[in-house]
């Protein structure tokens, strides 16, 4: 839906609150779909969703907190009284709610879950990061016992609360809770009533441990096109199961963090094109400032040449070109890794051959482009030798940039860091100072040379 | 699997080719996941491509091709015979032998085509575009007849061949084949064998049109959590489905591609870390040679105030600032848009307001830049009115970056192009013409002025 939709549903939501309307406000919120009356929800003034939240009932509530962002939904959680709020953490998703309960405060937590009727199912969910296969898994899966006759799972399945978001897999676990099959539900339904289950499962299964990234998971379930991986713990337990339209949110998700960050915005939570005003600033400035303080540095090379150029006013024209190139080209070599390394194509210890060959690429956009950039600039100004500097310091930054888009990232990597982290900035500190450095170096060491014939 | 393996069963296949094992080589892939055995034939040698080929069964071949990138599948189809080719189409999942079909020379698909068993599977399915939602989904789905009794549904889904691939949801049609609901699996297990399928389905059901994009199909999905999305053609009837596991493989294409595109790479098809060397320049050089225009056309701006430089080399170290930091908060701008327009968060329309909104957060970003940069250049350099320059020419900038940022994407979508398509290029070159000229213009204006006290 998009956001002049959702702009009507708020203006909707507002009019009827002023007007002292709320039961038409609650009923209209009503007729939208979960996600929809979500946005619209955290799209509405504090006021307004302090007054509407403590009147709608548990199971609208969890299914706003469910579609919030995750700073929105803790914003929330003070409009309710703890038992309130227990109330809405036991209609929610196990997964879900667990999220929620680790970003309260410890206090808060702790007498929501003590509150809970379901506690149970969320309690072990809460060892488990947000951003790891635990912490994306939900607990409600199918577990048949390897010694059940076809029979015994039918009459264990009717027994048992399906929803429509259940995957079409039938996990099978041995008497310990370990997993040690899988079953499609067609080969339960075609079997003889008394045949046993182990007899008829598959056993070659994919699993994933609790601990694992989300982004190894989203690859894994990705290049093999899964619609469910099962979670086992360190005990080889069946623990959960990820499925995979909890995925693509992943997906999506970890794409925007790394398109943002490539493009200098902070992405802790989601920044989009309607995001307040001081949230944007927020997001945005400081990295304006480090980029400025990088820029400074740049300068500082460029005020050391202060006398070359006050003798040929004509570098000033090109030292842009060949810092800006440098710049573009590790741009593109740094996506490439950035990229990479989020699909898993690449890993740290793939350095070595990876700046082989994006200095090797560096050296071919060098040569082509300096020549271009040496005959256009001698075209342009008629000094042939400026075209020979010009062309050269194009291809050492080339080389430079292929270095440093291959290394900041793969460094920041094994760092622990996100390697979109601040590396685009890095990079051009790099490409800015020796495009600079070598231009204008260069340019003073031959600057007899550089005269128009 | 990482690189370094796949690369290792490159090795052990050679290995067994040069040695004239070739059944060897072929045992050694079946042991391999279809996925990985998919990547180490894509990067063996053509010649050893051409051996193997022929030799593998129709099965094999099928999953290689599935996998394969489509240029390599399209190359692939070279070494087989056109009844070769028609078992392998055969074998395929009907939407990806459609896709292929799509890519072979007209000739070549119609006889590979008469030639098939399971022609008419994929003969609907070629009139619908990769990128769209018939391009994507599945004619393999099981629909009930609402008039179906319990009994006769569970009868019908015992005979069909119901693969672990289906996601949990049972369709349900009219006489017309007019898709009319949908049915869990339990409904229909804890049904009493009489029940009538229309009973008991579920009668509001999102769906999406054949011809829909992609990229609407996957954010509806990722909104609404869908684990399957059922097509429908214009009269309404029941064409097709889409799993969320095909939706996975769409977002991370599409990411893939805003982050090559917004960093100046092409994007037909996929450039990772270990593309042919030849490929990465075919996809790279020529942006930065449009770079390069822009570049100069930057640099001709300088030109025009070569004059001045000569008189004040100082400004030769401050322009790139004003430049390089109008490119950035137009990147910043640039990212959110592009995602904004990916994910559905902004359309052509909403123009208007995001304008409006970029320019005020452009006027803080160059209120608060512009001063610090302003204080910077009088500190270091001792000129006051050096700072006012500066400062004001930033802030300039700032908001021809907002409103390039904004406008730029808009318009190449208002114009069904790809938003993110030679976008920041665009910006850059408004970003880079704006900040040379007002900050140099703004300098020849007031060049009395800048004197150091």
């Amino acid at each position: 839906m998009n956001q002049l939709i959702i702009d009507d549903a708020v203006e909707r939501v507002r009019a009827a609150l002023e007007a002292g309307q709320i039961e038409d406000a609650i009923g209209y919120l009503n007729t939208l779909h979960p996600a929809d009356r979500a946005e619209t929800f955290a799209d509405l003034e504090i006021e307004d969703q302090h007054e509407l939240l403590p009147r709608l009932d548990a199971e609208s509530t969890a299914e706003i907190f469910e579609e919030l962002e995750d700073d929105d939904a803790l914003a929330a959680t003070r409009h309710l009284t703890s038992a309130q709020l227990a109330d809405v953490l036991d209609e929610m998703d196990p997964d879900a709610a667990a999220d929620l309960l680790g970003d309260l405060p410890p206090d808060q937590a702790a007498s929501a879950l003590a509150e809970m009727e379901e506690a149970d199912d969320v309690r072990p969910l809460l060892a488990y990061e947000d951003d790891t296969a635990g912490g994306l898994m939900t607990p409600e899966f199918f577990a048949l016992r390897e010694g059940m006759t076809a029979q015994q799972a039918i009459a264990f399945l009717r027994s048992r609360d399906l929803d429509a978001e259940t995957p079409y897999y039938l996990y099978v676990v041995d008497a310990q809770d370990r997993l040690v099959g899988v079953l499609g539900l067609r080969a339960l339904i075609t079997s003889l009533p008394e045949t046993v289950v182990a007899d008829v499962m598959q056993r070659a299964i994919r699993t994933v441990q609790a601990g694992t990234d989300q982004e190894e998971v989203a690859n894994l379930m990705t290049k093999y096109s899964l619609l469910a991986l099962p979670v086992v713990d360190a005990d080889g337990k069946l623990a959960g199961v990820i499925r995979s339209s909890d995925i693509a949110h992943v997906i999506e998700e970890e794409a925007t963090e790394d398109i943002h960050r490539l493009s200098n915005i902070s992405s802790d939570g989601d920044l989009g094109p309607w995001s307040p005003v001081r949230t944007s600033v927020q997001r945005r400035l400081p990295w304006l400032y480090v980029n400025l303080f990088t820029a400074f540095l740049a300068a500082w090379v460029v005020s050391q040449f202060e006398a070359t150029i006050a003798q040929l006013a004509v570098l000033a024209v090109f030292q842009s070109i060949v810092a800006g190139q440098g710049g573009n080209a590790g741009t593109q070599t740094l996506a490439i890794m950035v990229r990479g390394l989020a699909v898993g194509e690449i890993e740290i210890r793939d350095v070595g051959p990876a700046l082989v060959r994006e200095i090797g690429i560096g050296l071919l956009h060098g040569l082509a482009v300096g020549t271009a950039v040496g005959i256009g600039a001698y075209l342009w100004k008629g000094i042939p030798f400026l075209g020979v500097v010009i062309g050269l310091s194009m291809a050492g930054n080339m080389v430079a940039a292929g270095m440093a888009g291959t290394l900041v990232p793969l460094t920041l990597k094994s760092l622990k860091l996100d390697p979109a982290l601040a590396s685009s900035v890095l990079v051009t500190a790099v490409t800015d100072t020796v495009g600079f450095g070598l231009f204008l170096g260069l340019a003073t060491a031959f600057l007899p040379l550089l005269k128009p014939v």
